[in-house]
């Protein structure tokens, strides 16, 4: 198994408008493929505006909806792996925030239901209800793509350790984190917590974001970038839509955890997860 | 209770001779109750340079010892609280890298042993093997000051995230963190995982490193800060020796666990520690 990569986050702008986001998302997916990426990676909510009175309308079935269907098509046709960000899947009269994560034949290797609601009241800076129409999924997922193993969180996870200590002991060697920060939470959070989740599992982590779009309801901060297991940025965008390219040599796992063996010191006699 | 408070970081440059890192102690401990700190706080060994091959004839039972006799003597004449730092502890027969507190009354409230040994080697970089002279702790620590509750962690503890939740949890207010990080992973590290550690869990985090002494064995970062419970860094020193004080408003805690409830969306459903 190789274990030089190449990974491809598309911070793409997302509209007002289903068809034109599956479109760009395509197009961002074509353009990853000549680049010779080979895992391409979406953001949260990339086929529909990150607003509560959105999601319903734009909502589909993941195994049948037109945006899956489209991402299968190509990731077949260009023989990738894509990490679908998230739609809002709909599901038994239900809502979900999921990501659906494609192989290279078409197949859905697997999908992540959002786990922790983002529900958040800073006064006169950010106020955002996602249960009051979503619901969220109950899985820790880790799935197994024929180059590594990724696991996955969808933006508001990432505040939750416990999530990624149990990913990364599960065997995730990249975290996919499909995520729209907010120009609060962003420039204050946002590398922090990416780089942290990195260092602490000794793991990649892939934090991709929509564009930044000042004009929406909810403006995402982008900053899309890809962390090292030993916290190190090795390539970030700007505000933008952009692709970012990433080479990963995912042997630097093992070198990590072998210099600095923070997973054999944990101290399951002192605490479990 | 009052929530406004004055903590003090005893920034001190450990040497080669315990008489005078116990005196320099005691000195800093004066000048930072002349200047009003409620809580006081020392490094990490701090009576001891950071090197295998001293701790055990610096060690002592911290019962009976000179250090921790003057820190209480000094904690009662001064009325403050002094959270003291870590010393090497000789306890039947064994080592440990403790930190003992010491309420205003000049009372030992608790003492923590550092849980996880500092075992590391990047090639070229850092190697230091904290187990082969000195044992683990296993105990998770909040102390009860009358003040507010506060978490221990000893340096290498900080990066097991499952100790800050439980520490949370068990109603820390503040976690005090003795620390020496190195010039490889203190610029990489030091201020990522402090200021991580206080946001994921909303709590104020005061890391309190000795000096840096480039002549020494093991040079020790520096960059003693406070961070709030929404990751902002309240005050931070650089390289050399020096007090940093600090006034916090433990309200802050509430006021954001209120507007980001990081705590109760925890998924016990989902997951434990």
């Amino acid at each position: 198994m190789k274990t030089k990569i190449k990974i491809s986050l598309c911070q793409m702008k997302v509209v007002d408008d289903k068809n034109r986001n599956i479109l760009k998302a395509i197009e961002m997916i074509y353009r990853s493929a000549q680049n010779n990426a080979d895992v391409i990676l979406l953001p949260e909510m990339f086929n529909c505006p990150y607003d509560n009175s959105k999601f319903c309308n734009y909502a589909e079935n993941v195994e049948t909806g037109e945006t899956i269907k489209a991402i299968k098509k190509a990731a077949k046709e260009l023989e990738v792996c894509v990490i679908a960000g998230s739609i809002p899947e709909a599901s038994g009269g239900k809502l979900y925030n999921t990501c659906v994560a494609v192989d290279n034949k078409g197949n859905i290797l697997g999908t992540h239901r959002k786990v922790h609601m983002f529900d958040i009241n800073i006064p006169g800076k950010i106020e955002f209800k996602e249960s009051a129409t979503l619901n969220s999924g109950n899985e820790i997922t880790v799935v197994d793509t024929d180059i590594c193993k990724i696991g996955i969180a969808i933006c508001y996870d990432v505040r939750f350790p416990e999530m990624f200590r149990i990913m990364a002991l599960r065997g995730a060697q990249i975290v996919v984190i499909p995520a729209a920060f907010n120009m609060t939470t962003g420039p204050l959070h946002w590398e922090l917590l990416m780089r942290t989740r990195a260092v602490d599992n000794q793991v990649f982590i892939a934090a991709v974001s929509p564009a930044r779009d000042e004009k929406a309801n909810y403006v995402a901060y982008g900053n899309s970038m890809v962390i090292d297991p030993f916290a190190r940025v090795l390539g970030r965008l700007e505000a933008k839509e952009d692709i970012l390219f990433t080479d990963i040599d995912l042997s630097e796992i093992d070198k990590t955890r072998k210099e600095l063996p923070l997973l054999k010191h944990r101290r399951e006699d002192v605490y479990k997860v």
